[in-house]
Parts: structure tokens; C-alpha cells; sequence
């Protein structure tokens, strides 16, 4: 885009194909950071990074400063994990994108930071500080010829329900053994028909949690995803206001769980899976297995199944009216000239 | 301090008591942390967290929103190494102020974070992401009988130049073989009559520049320093102006500079020293040692010299005859009830 001018549609899809980029390429520098991981929460280490790519692009800063912004972005950024099933966790998301503007900001004024900070220069860490097996590698440019983007290469994965990715598994597994229950022999399931629940996840110690004790930790709970899904089928938003976490049959169900952590099914979201096996006590073995979410980038959401999570998530706070005309405005966003109104709209 | 009051010129020193406690303590948790550290800049780490625990005490929170404070700062602390070296290196330090203040704030209005963030849980990390050797130690209470506050046991150390700390030492060993050259039968020092300068420091990487290409890498530098305090006899904020870098003299004796390591020179504020030797054409050597630099815990400076610092640092901003009331106000603030007038002149 050209500088002074203001950000079309394109503009911002650009922005956000950037900051994807970055972000995606960054995080293949190590597994640490594409495991589900134990030190650093990634959205606040990566996604600062990203949103400073992607606010470069916005404020049109030339390639220096843009350098600039990822290295000063580089002292913004990560958060450790002990706060990702807190109320804090979604400050981190927040965080990422303020905290890369704010880097941006700072370099498109002339402020420098180390043009070495993506290297693993020994002794003097820069990014590599966030992880312990840091490997850079070189990056394709988009001049190059045949250049493919991340975001040609694999879609987007998208939660269904405001919870840790690796609940997803979970309750997808589960909700197709509520299937075999409730349209089965055994009509609608009853924890005092429930003798064992055996979930066969990957070992992380923050998702592992018998017996969560607030609405977050809950979030963060195998156990408790597995259990409202058998209850309810599906995991939503409601699964997690205190009425629903205080249900007698969800605490019972909750008394019932195994967890058993297989050698091959790793702490990936490339590779893991879930598998949830209800014993009746009748001694009938119910089982239900899911390999990739839907949701997952390899099944992504249809148009119509993420038009439904935002007029969910985005209806408690404008009017519907203004939810639908958003819809609208943002399906034909590469063809929008002048983002003024889109704007004013989301404040 | 009572809850909506206003907090006195008393208030805000128990404040940086506070902050310099919980900062100081959580220094000890780690051997890399008070080391010359290789991933993380200490001030953006504990800094944060001294900000967030003095600002705790300024907005009155009570136990568990100042444990809140604590936890949210956790997640908006830390800055790698690389940037350290950089302009970017004074924002480090505004952050941490400034951060720390906005996890206070945000606990506050009741946001929670983890309980557990300074534990180190296996698996699940805390403040301990930051390194790879912290150990929670337990802390006293001031209730205890006998409790000693860190700044009763250890002094306050204060740079008298803007540039790494353990310019300090090599600066101090430096300007008294500046002494003996222009003391003694040579005369002022001419670099063509030095045939070798060197440096015995500790070991660190990001310190260790010999040709230093800006103003922020001139004050990382052992050999910058050395080599400005040589010509000079001090190093000053005027040292690393462009026209102070550029000298030919200063040029010239930086590329007479050799450096050593010996194994008792730990890279350690606590136990690092500095010695310069300079050997001259006509085969005399002179030599010069610090193991204490004017300005250290052990070695604090004098009103006089701290006044001194901040004339010549707050000149720059306000009139002189404002800094010469600050100065009084300040002398005085453990007897200042009402801090809204030096509150007003601060802005």
C-alpha cells in the first residue's frame, strides 16, 4: 500500500497474510513452539511478532524499520504458561496484537533494536531466548519465484468453542460415544450407568486437569470436555458458566475418569488424537475416536459453521442488525475501497 | 497506606522498598538471573514484577489481588538479550515501570492470574520460563521478628555513566593508568607511543565489542570504555556522542586492544573486577585494577555525587531552577504529606 493513504480491504487481508506468515514461519524454528508446550504460551511469543509484521505492512514502513518493529516486537514479546488457564490467557491474545502495534508504532518514529535478534547468535540471545531449540532457517521471499504462502499450504484451524485447542479432540471423541448412547440401546446417559471413562490423550500437564475448580481451569480440562460432551453431545460457550460446571451428573461423570496418555499419540495438534472408552456397568464397552476436529485445518469450519461462532461470540455486544451487516461487509472484504465505516463500526 | 488516599512522600518510598525487595529476592532464585545473563535482560524480568509489587502497595490491593498483580506481571515481563544493546535497551526499563503498573492496575479491577506462577511446577512453567536454574526459595515476612529488608543488608548500586554496569570497572581501572600516563614522566597519553592495551574481564559475549558501530554498542564495550577513559580519565554522557566516538586518537588505541579472561573473573556484579595494562612503545608497562567502582553497593556515592548525576541527567528537561527544587522536595520525601505539587512537577 502506499504510505499516507488509508488501508483498503485488501490492505488488511494483506496485513493479516503477513502476520500469518511470520508467525507460522517462526514457529517451525523449533518444536517447542509447534508442541503443545511447557514454558512459553505462544500466541503472545509468536503473535506479537506476527501482528508487528502485519501492522509494518499497515503503516507502510519501508524494509529497515519494518526489521525494526520485529526486533523491538522481540522485547514485547512471551508469557509463560502457568497464566494460559487463567482469565489472563486471553490478555495474551490481546496483548500480541497491542503489544506489535506498539512495536511498529515505535520503529515507523525511527526507535532501533538489534537486526540480529532472529539470529541464534551464542551467548547474546534474541528470539531464540523463548526456546531452547531454536533453529533458524532461511525464508522464502514472495519475489521468489513459485513462493507459496503458509496460508496456501494448510487453511486455518478455528475453535468451535472457547477452549484450549487439544479439548477439541476431546470432545469430539466423546460426543460420538453420547451418540452411541443416547441413540443406542441405552436411551439418555446416566452416571449411575457409568462405571469407567477412559480418555487416551497425549501427556501435557496444563491440560490435565481430574477436577477443574474455575470456568479457565475448565477450559484447560480433558476431563471436564470429555464429560460435558458425553452429558450434552457438544461442547459450547454455556459448558462453562458455573451452572453448568456444578451439575451433579458432570461432578459424578468427572469421579469416573482414567486417563491414559499412548506413546504414539503426541502433544501435537498435527498429530495427536483422542479416543474416549465408557465402560456401562453392565460391562458394554462404548467407543469414540477422533483424529482430526472439525475445526481442525485439515476439516476446516464451512462459511455458514463460522458465520454461527461470530454471531455467537460477536451477538452479546452490537445489535444483531449491525452482526449481520458486519457478516456482509466482511465476506466481500477484498473488494472494499474505503475501511472508514468497517471501522467505525467495530469501535 | 489507607485505600483512597493519597499516597505521601512516605508511601512511595515504603513503595520502592517493596519493589526493590521482590525484585532483589527474586534475583536469588537464580544463579543466571544475577549473573551477567545470556537469555533474558534482568530489569524487563524482576523489574517488572518490582513494579507491579511497589504499584500493588500505591493502589492498596489487598493480599490476593497484590498475589494477582504479581502473576498478571509475569505474563508482560522479560525481553531477550540481543536488544540490549540497542535503543531499544531504555524502553526495556520504561516497560518494566510501566507494565508492572498496568498488571497492578488490571488487579485492581479484579483480573486473575495464576496462584502458582512463581512455584516452579514441573511441566506447567511460571516466572521460572524466564531460566534454567531457578529455585523457589522461601521469603520472610517483615511481620517476622528480625526481619532484615534487602536494602538494610546491601546498599543501593548507581551508575555515574550511561552504559552497561561493568563498563564501571574497566572505566575506574582504566582512568588510573590515565593518572600514572599523565602523572608521570609520559606525559599526556599519545596513542602513538601505546603499543598494547589489555583488558582483563570477565567473560561475556554482549560486552565484547571491540569496534563498537553505534551509541548503544559503544556502552556494551570493554574496549570503548577502556580505551575513552584512557584518553580521557573518565567516561561521561558525552563520551559516546558521535564526535567523542569518531576521534582518530580513540580509534587508534581501540585497535591496540587485546582481551583475556582470567577464570577467577566471573562475570558477576558481586565478584567481577576490571585490569587494565598498558604496555608502551619503549617497553614500560603500567597497570591499573578495579574491584570496586565509585558507585557500587559497596562503594555507594555521595549525596553529593548523586546530586551531581541528576543535574547533569534532568538538566536536559526541565529548568535548572525546577531541578534544584526537586532536589530539595526529594531530600525531604519521607516528611512530604501531600505529593500532589511534586507529582505536578514531575510531569
Amino acid at each position: 500500500m502506499n504510505a499516507n493513504s488509508k488501508p483498503s480491504g485488501l490492505d488488511f487481508l494483506l496485513a493479516f497474510n503477513i502476520g500469518i506468515e511470520i508467525q507460522g514461519w517462526l514457529m517451525r524454528f523449533s518444536n517447542e513452539a509447534h508442541n503443545i508446550p511447557k514454558r512459553f504460551h505462544p500466541p503472545p511469543v509468536v503473535g506479537t511478532m506476527g501482528s508487528a509484521a502485519a501492522c509494518a505492512h499497515l503503516l507502510s514502513l519501508d524494509h529497515s524499520r519494518s526489521s525494526h518493529a520485529l526486533a523491538i516486537a522481540a522485547s514485547l514479546s512471551g508469557a509463560p504458561m502457568a497464566n494460559a488457564a487463567t482469565q489472563s490467557k486471553p490478555l495474551h491474545i490481546g496483548n500480541a496484537s497491542r503489544l506489535g502495534l506498539e512495536a511498529a508504532l515505535l520503529a515507523s518514529r525511527g526507535l532501533e533494536a538489534s537486526p540480529l535478534v532472529l539470529d541464534a547468535v551464542p551467548g547474546v540471545a534474541g528470539f531464540n531466548a523463548f526456546y531452547e531449540d531454536y533453529v533458524l532457517q532461511p525464508l522464502g521471499s514472495p519475489d521468489d519465484n513459485g513462493h507459496m504462502f503458509l496460508l496456501e499450504e494448510q487453511d486455518m484451524g478455528v475453535k468451535r468453542f472457547p477452549a484450549h485447542l487439544g479439548m477439541h479432540w476431546v470432545a469430539d471423541a466423546a460426543a460420538s460415544v453420547h451418540k452411541l448412547l443416547v441413540g443406542g440401546d441405552h436411551g439418555t446417559v446416566s452416571p449411575a450407568e457409568v462405571q469407567e471413562i477412559l480418555l487416551r490423550v497425549p501427556q501435557s500437564k496444563y491440560i490435565n486437569r481430574p477436577f477443574p475448580e474455575s470456568e479457565h481451569q475448565a477450559r484447560h480440562s480433558f476431563q471436564f470436555n470429555a464429560c460435558s460432551a458425553l452429558l450434552d453431545g457438544e461442547v459450547t460457550v454455556q459448558s462453562f458458566t458455573p451452572a453448568a460446571m456444578m451439575r451433579p451428573d458432570l461432578l459424578a461423570l468427572l469421579g469416573h475418569v482414567h486417563v491414559e496418555h499412548p506413546h504414539d499419540n503426541l502433544a501435537n495438534f498435527n498429530h495427536m488424537y483422542a479416543e474416549v472408552q465408557v465402560t456401562l456397568v453392565g460391562g458394554d464397552i462404548l467407543r469414540g475416536r477422533c483424529d482430526t476436529f472439525y475445526g481442525h485445518w485439515r476439516n476446516p469450519l464451512t462459511n455458514e459453521s463460522l458465520r454461527k461462532k461470530f454471531r455467537n461470540n460477536a451477538g452479546a455486544v452490537p445489535p444483531s442488525e449491525r452482526v449481520e451487516r458486519l457478516i456482509e461487509v466482511l465476506e466481500e472484504l477484498d473488494r472494499l475501497g474505503d475501511c472508514t465505516h468497517l471501522l467505525s463500526q467495530l469501535q
